[in-house]
């Protein structure tokens, strides 16, 4: 995966201090080089287009759920999951130099970060929400601005990156707030360690299709960690089941139940085999699981 | 369900000439007073604040799929779904009188109706989304503002309502585009001709807990129709299960199915049953059912 001629190159998705490049730099370490793409489909084209060695997409935030966009773009593509992490997230309000809380007016961030801090916005009903590509590039636009009035949701990096204020700190909803990525690269690579499995299947439209699906899994004890269904297009209706299992494809259970599986979906497809992020840290006892 | 006074008030998030105030008059009839909701939370609000007698909320898109807001407010709030209504979507380009599509430069919508006119944007490379509260509101928007370089997408009708010009028609990247609402009243109403039920439930964290909670429905031959996971605020990587079924709670099988569950869900919640919608046309052979 090393390049002979230089640094690895790590695409992400949005503009430099984005959470998903401070995620590339906890899997990997500060000897990449992190290309920015402004939209996730640019990010899934990166390694195609020769922009990147490997890609690194957010598939979950703990409290906003999946990042639909990057399941679907995952099914569409070919990559494959090669590794995982998983990082904390804090917003904080990030103004111009001068500002203050009380004359804002307009807060733009990501969807995502917005809908995480309801509370907030619930306490301040005078401040005017605007969806934004990215949290980052939010903040860049409002220091470009200089509009006092104007302010931004993105984390204390970003804020850094293009020389913000944080007026007001940690206003997530909840502090138990972890966004999970993969890391995606063109071909599979044998992880050591690998302890997680992902897959996506399509089943026959018929009663009880989904419980046989689960059911070599259940039967061998490997335990469904997530799932998740995406609409299939053009099928109103009909859905891609993405199962994440605890398990490696060195499992002689796990080999059994993909075995047993292929036998009853219509159509089936492993997406990686993987070592699991562990949490970067645990702030309540019980969440790091 | 019918007030004394006068209509029945039905409200919807958006503003008039919403794809939601459309369901709610296809779903209800012309005869019932729309109450536009700026946001999804004030549309869950809207019954407890006295403004409306029903609220009819978007949970799925047959391409962008589930709606995660409405399944977290559905959760979060108290109501039951009495209801259900599927229309079809088509997007259109609207800009102000005398523009044409070589001007735009700048097209605002609701984050779904962008994604769903991707072949639109990669047509149109030049053109930046901006993402909006609302598909109708943004066609008020760029009207109000009259400048020729910038258009919405929304519907014909809300083209109609504000004065706008159809560019382009039918931008959405499938035909195939359907969204499904469900009808919420503060008290659960037995619906004539029930054949759905929708159940959210929680499971204890452990090997074949998903697969052992559909055994009592797929045992007795009680389809699920779908299945959508949704995070658990506070507790990462643990989810809430939203189950739609086949079958309505006048059924014995269901019923025996429920106190099935009831035994192996760590909580459990009715969210309704009611009548199933149809779609309300069939475009392809295969896509009714």
């Amino acid at each position: 995966m090393t390049r002979a001629a230089g640094k690895l190159r790590v695409a992400f998705q949005g503009a430099h201090g984005a959470f998903s490049e401070e995620a590339a730099i906890r899997l990997l370490g500060r000897r990449i080089t992190c290309v920015p793409r402004p939209t996730f489909e640019s990010l899934f084209d990166a390694i195609e287009e020769g922009a990147a060695d490997l890609l690194l997409a957010p598939l979950e935030n703990s409290l906003a759920g999946s990042v639909q966009r990057s399941y679907d773009l995952l099914l569409e593509s070919s990559l494959h999951i090669v590794g995982e992490v998983v990082i904390p997230i804090r917003h904080h309000l990030i103004g111009v130099p001068g500002a203050s809380l009380e004359q804002i007016r307009i807060v733009q961030s990501h969807p995502v970060a917005l809908a995480q801090c309801e509370k907030f916005f619930r306490a301040h009903p005078r401040i005017r929400r605007v969806a934004a590509e990215d949290t980052a590039e939010s903040v860049r636009e409002i220091v470009a601005a200089g509009d006092p009035a104007r302010a931004a949701i993105a984390s204390a990096h970003a804020a850094a990156v293009y020389g913000g204020v944080i007026l007001a700190r940690g206003l997530e909803d909840h502090r138990e707030n972890y966004t999970r990525f993969v890391l995606l690269a063109a071909s599979p690579t044998p992880a050591r360690g690998a302890n997680k499995l992902s897959l996506v299947l399509r089943l026959a439209h018929r009663p009880g299709a989904l419980w046989r699906a689960l059911g070599p899994f259940a039967r061998r004890g490997v335990n469904l960690l997530k799932i998740e269904s995406r609409p299939i297009p053009g099928r109103p209706w009909q859905y891609h089941f993405y199962l994440d299992l605890r398990g490696s494809l060195a499992q002689p259970r796990v080999r059994a139940a993909l075995q047993d599986l292929k036998k009853i979906a219509a159509a089936l497809r492993v997406l990686g085999c993987y070592r699991a992020a562990a949490l970067p840290y645990s702030r309540k006892k019980g969440a790091e699981r």
